[in-house]
């Protein structure tokens, strides 16, 4: 599989109150068309991921808000799987070229999420959990504690081994212009903040952001035909499923739905765990980037926290993890964040990140969750 | 193309108090599996169309819900674009197939909408609307009524002819035991009901209902290979998209959407409008189905209503329409209503239609609309 990454965008994440989510789509929809030299009437199919417009703006029809404020009237496709909703639009968008429907793609993820009180974010999120898990009064805080207090327990890891994930991915977030929380934090500041859901702190939990997220892909046949540069490209694209609630699992210290996904990805492009340079995973909470690092083949499981600490996956190490910042600390509009992903991977592989910029990445992978792992969307990009 | 449709099902459609949305998902993904001599490990794909799981169930995973309920851990994307939320479901469906991702795909369409009092869901439909619509206090009955008005003026239609439609579908579902409305009422009838947004009256109206469908797609090597009988297939799979609001476009007596995606399906199957024997069209309201016999070529513009009350699309003349009883009087379970179209029509082409069956059809059409138009879906399907 090769599929080019002609264009790329970001907006700035945070709280942007500003910004609509039509403003959001907008920003980020002409920059990756402008980032590919393209115009509107170059693209032959869009592909939108958001979770919460129709609980939080009232707006279910984002396939024609799209063709209404990009002025298109190409095919627009709206998926929607919770905090994966952005990957999968990708994954969507490059089955559309593979199948020959499009041979130029826009995608774009958005979210606008803090427009509205807190405790109905948190409402609304918890539209991605299962209905026990719903009834029993249970946050997402809650559950990805009850993820940590599991693997704690398992394999003698700490709550210190947990806040390194948050002081690495502020660090990186700090040299992010784009990022929701550009600054450092220590990690006797993340032991210290405010409890959320034992033993998650504060600082454990990535934010409720604004932003969205925007790239163009095309089949090789028009880039050569275009004599475009043929810089980036997907080479991997793999998707997985799970059973919704935490309580139907066979393991709490392992999302099946991304050892699957990993595994679809790794095949199409090739390569294996080992081969990747630097990766964006969906670090929602401190432990989801632990699990992450061992599901996706990087380390074995239960060896993954050693590493949070020991500068392996920091920017300057082996693998760094997060150039973004994360999820964490980058910020997570729920829609954007699985096409923000594939953005920083972009920009890492054309050595365009600044002080981010990993030396010389060859393959980069994105690791994009909905809910607790019920879904997950699994890319690999090589130059 | 061809992508063979090798299993369907419907369940019924009507106020379903005894069945949940995972009920209804789990009887339409099983029934069609069973029609298709399939288990739900033979599935490589699953695609959800559901608009209102969110707003009206507090549910948005529904990815992972369908996971969870087949058992399955194979890629479950949803797709959502309100009213088109099913056909665009089976669009990506056989995208996926074209791709190579999958040579087996289930998609399933649901909706659950009697759960809840009717002014919530009339206000959660209009997440299908600009946000001016919405602003502005428009219902969907208020928007098609403005079709409506602008329809009988332009071409001296009259409030007759849309009744026509209601007595037709009426007729075609009093034959359906699927149906939502499976009796028949007469032009006084209809004439009578309660006024509902001028020219509309309820008779005029599709109902709120709850329902699901689902059929299994293969690859043609895959039939091959596995020596199963190939019937039908869709020939034909074509998307647009148009701006959200009435006030943006620049007709409104026609769906710009609906002729663009007629026109790729039509060109994708090499065929013409004239060649279709049946077809499953959108009538939301009576209005919907007169522009959609426009719209799609079988009529010339400001000429589809003449053949409402003259038989030639009634079962028994030339070109029957809406067999099943159309959205408005077999329901319209939003999500399920793309996906049910397939069903009707692939039941017709089958010869398999009973009471409804139109005598050797060759080629079958459906047409799927979100919103006022903002977004269409048609496909062919030929034996």
């Amino acid at each position: 599989m090769k599929i080019p990454v002609i264009g790329v965008y970001q907006t700035k994440f945070g709280e942007l109150w500003h910004q609509s989510l039509t403003d959001l789509i907008l920003e980020a929809g002409r920059g990756a068309l402008t980032d590919a030299g393209l115009a509107i009437r170059d693209i032959e199919t869009i592909f939108v991921g958001n979770m919460l417009a129709g609980l939080t703006q009232g707006q279910e029809h984002l396939t024609s808000v799209v063709a209404s404020v990009l002025g298109s009237s190409v095919p627009v496709v709206r998926v929607e799987a919770a905090c994966a909703s952005g990957g999968m639009a990708v994954h969507q968008a490059v089955l559309a070229i593979l199948s020959g429907e499009a041979e130029t793609a826009l995608v774009v993820g958005a979210e606008k999420m803090t427009d509205q009180p807190a405790e109905e974010i948190a409402q609304a999120l918890m539209a991605a959990a299962s209905p026990e898990e719903q009834e029993a009064g249970l946050t997402f805080p809650g559950l990805y504690a009850l993820l940590a207090q599991e693997y704690l327990r398992a394999f003698g890891a700490t709550e210190r081994d947990l806040a390194q994930v948050a002081v690495k991915n502020h660090h990186h977030a700090s040299l992010n212009p784009r990022s929701h929380f550009p600054f450092p934090v220590t990690l006797n500041q993340v032991l210290a903040s405010s409890p959320i859901a034992d033993p998650l702190k504060l600082l454990d939990c990535s934010p409720v952001s604004d932003g969205a997220a925007a790239v163009v892909l095309a089949s090789s046949a028009w880039v050569k035909r275009r004599a475009q540069k043929n810089g980036i490209s997907i080479v991997g694209s793999g998707q997985a499923s799970d059973v919704l609630g935490l309580s139907e699992r066979r393991s709490l210290v392992e999302l099946a739905a991304t050892r699957q996904a990993a595994h679809k990805a790794l095949s199409a492009a090739g390569a294996e765990a080992k081969d990747v340079s630097v990766a964006e995973v969906h670090d929602c909470f401190t432990i989801a980037e632990i699990l992450a690092l061992e599901d996706l083949g990087f380390y074995k499981k239960g060896e993954g926290y050693v590493v949070e600490g020991n500068g392996e996956v920091r920017l300057g190490g082996k693998r760094p993890i997060n150039t973004s910042g994360g999820l964490k600390a980058c910020g997570h509009p729920v829609g954007a964040t699985g096409v923000k992903q594939i953005v920083e991977t972009v920009w890492q592989l054309r050595e365009a990140a600044g002080k981010r910029q990993v030396p010389h990445p060859r393959l980069a992978l994105t690791h994009n969750v909905g809910g607790s792992g019920g879904t997950c969307v699994v890319h690999l990009l090589a130059r």
